[in-house]
């Protein structure tokens, strides 16, 4: 008999995490690298532990406004227009929902735009969340794979625009890419933009990883954005972290750019998800925008010297194809002869020690392939290679 | 032409908070006394701070598990099975799921069971969130009202049944219920479990304000709770928040206690909406719930104080029909010849500096009435009360 207290079907059918699967077959293991999960591996710098403890201290345990507080909402207005440019008129508070983590930032966002039905375009492998989001609320999610050859992951332009039907409700694009660190260049974001706006597509940009990149000019290290090239009436909105930037993965803090018209029915969705973030987690955040740039240019020092590191010595192995990301912070790369990477990547943790998660859980086209965090350590790095030629 | 860049149309018909309406036409007042949001006018206890400190200077800011981390988990389990009896097998830490918010526990349980098109039956007058919750995915709201007479606020059992159609998906019960007090006595629960049992209907318990409850047996204060009554495989689901018992409002932290094969469903939408909560906030909420029962006796003697300090003295001003409420931290009064809250409380707050929540807030039965939030000092209740008397 069935068991009656499960959830509806839907719910039922949602992808749960292959990587958390092999994460579960392996934690017990003593020694184990576990390279799996995308954060880093350093605690959140203590200027902006400091600021959450000041707050609690003070006693701000009430509270706060659907949309944030206006300190944050303020700095974060004024950290989009010094990165992305305030010409367009996008960079105001009024454009700023504070949310509980990027991934609150995305449920909210699909909840805003997605009806039951509605076509939604993702750019694929992605990071699951992206796909399973949509389909909690009745989207007919496709996937529109890059992808992968000596330059590395590959979007095919034509192939993205052929697949926004006008129909179309929502286009996803994670960029930098969680897992395979493509980014889209300027010239396919201008025309995918065009392109939405004859049609009257909406732009779901996960900007999750726009500071760690590791290709642009000298100076503030930031990837090529949607919200560089948006207007005030066009039909996106980017979602953003504090996670992976200031190593805050644990504060839940995260935030949405959109048309102010669209933010004001956020703040209603936001009453109704989680009605706000904490105060003393947003006054951790208004430190890491307002005093963070140096938190953050180390860290992506760092993240580039792993990735340099990493990549070569991967290469170096038989068996094994990978590529430098210009962005993000994982290495997404072929290993010949393997076609069933959850099972392949049970085994390396539980009988190698080494923590890797299966290209499978990031959709089909993933198969084949893993994906390794490289935020940390060189001699976990290079122990973990070691583990992986002895695997190999 | 219509703004292209608004939200889908069921989410701009959800109802805006009229209470946020009153309240943001009054905030800039020198001197208003605010008793219009649901929220102790008191600091989170030292003790329950220092947790949440301690943990972030210890550097737990990782990641934390999508159902909470095992120490709360284990501490609610026993909390669970301290006020509600262990016998029935629905006090497993395998039952609980922790949550970014009591708010953040319905939406997921929402998520979980309604599909568009669905039926959903919610006791009214309440906390609007829980009917616009539902609304977002797409369900069929019926209300059933709550009749006020001279013994208060009565639930007409037969007509609650009658609207529990076979075809209904989920009823929705707040007791003790924001805004009136009213808290469903043990033998209606009985009669409605037996019903839904037979119908196949899932019940939904709001028991947020379960210890604030003023009319039990004398020792640990709580009210009846369907959780006393359900077994594993019943279609029964908890909510609850550390926002009143312990005044952790800013905290955001809630639970849910339901079968433990919906916890497993439960999981996969905690990672879609915000992954975890905070590992810190967790830490904190262990102490409430292993250390507070101190903290919530004195909430619930200060709270009771209040209410038979602010009920008598309403029940004395011409116009007004107050009764005593047996449970929450509400006065939810009629007066006679208002019929439109919403412009009298924008009044009472500009003209009278005296801040309360429109009726009508909770639903069309609210009509005709105004919400006092009594967690407040004797002093100010008493000069909230001058400025009501001029105001009538």
């Amino acid at each position: 008999m069935l068991n009656r207290t499960l959830a509806r079907q839907a719910v039922r059918s949602l992808a749960v995490s292959k990587i958390r699967e092999v994460a579960n077959a392996g934690m017990g293991r003593d020694g184990l690298l576990p390279f799996w999960f995308g954060e880093p591996d350093t605690v959140t710098p203590a200027l902006i532990r400091a600021a959450g403890m000041a707050s609690i201290d003070a006693g701000e345990t009430f509270y706060a406004q659907n949309l944030g507080i206006p300190a944050l909402r303020d700095a974060l207005a004024r950290y989009g227009a010094r990165l992305h440019g305030g010409s367009h008129g996008r960079c105001a508070a009024e454009n700023i929902a504070v949310t509980s983590s990027g991934m609150n930032a995305l449920m909210l966002c699909e909840q805003a735009l997605i009806a039951p039905g509605d076509r939604v375009v993702v750019v694929t492998p992605v990071w699951p969340n992206l796909v399973e989001g949509p389909r909690i609320l009745g989207a007919e999610v496709v996937g529109l794979p890059l992808a992968f050859g000596p330059q590395g992951w590959q979007l095919d332009l034509q192939q993205l625009l052929d697949a926004l039907t006008p129909d179309t409700r929502l286009l996803v694009v994670n960029s930098p890419n969680n897992p395979t660190g493509w980014t889209m260049p300027r010239g396919q974001q201008r025309a995918v933009l065009a392109h939405c706006r004859t049609h009257g597509i909406w732009i779901l940009a996960d900007d999750a990883y726009e500071r760690l990149y590791f290709e642009g000019e000298p100076g503030v290290a930031v990837s090529p954005a949607f919200q560089d090239l948006g207007d005030e009436d066009d039909r996106l909105v980017t979602v953003n972290t504090f996670s992976k930037a200031w190593q805050m993965t644990g504060w839940r803090l995260g935030w949405i750019t959109a048309p102010a018209a669209l933010v004001k029915d956020l703040a209603t969705l936001i009453e109704f998800n989680t009605s706000c973030a904490p105060t003393f987690v947003q006054r951790a955040g208004v430190v890491a925008v307002e005093q963070g740039e140096p938190i953050v240019a180390s860290f992506v020092g760092r993240l580039k010297a792993c990735r340099d590191f990493l990549v070569p010595r991967l290469q170096a192995l038989p068996r094994i194809q990978a590529v430098s990301p210009p962005g993000a912070m994982y290495a997404f790369f072929r290993v010949e002869g393997m076609n069933d990477s959850l099972s392949f990547c049970k085994a390396l943790a539980a009988e190698h020690g080494l923590g890797l998660a299966p290209g499978a859980a990031f959709g089909a086209e993933g198969e084949g392939y893993l994906r390794w965090c490289f935020a940390a350590t060189e001699d976990r790095l290079d122990e973990g290679l070691r583990r992986l030629a002895r695997a190999l």
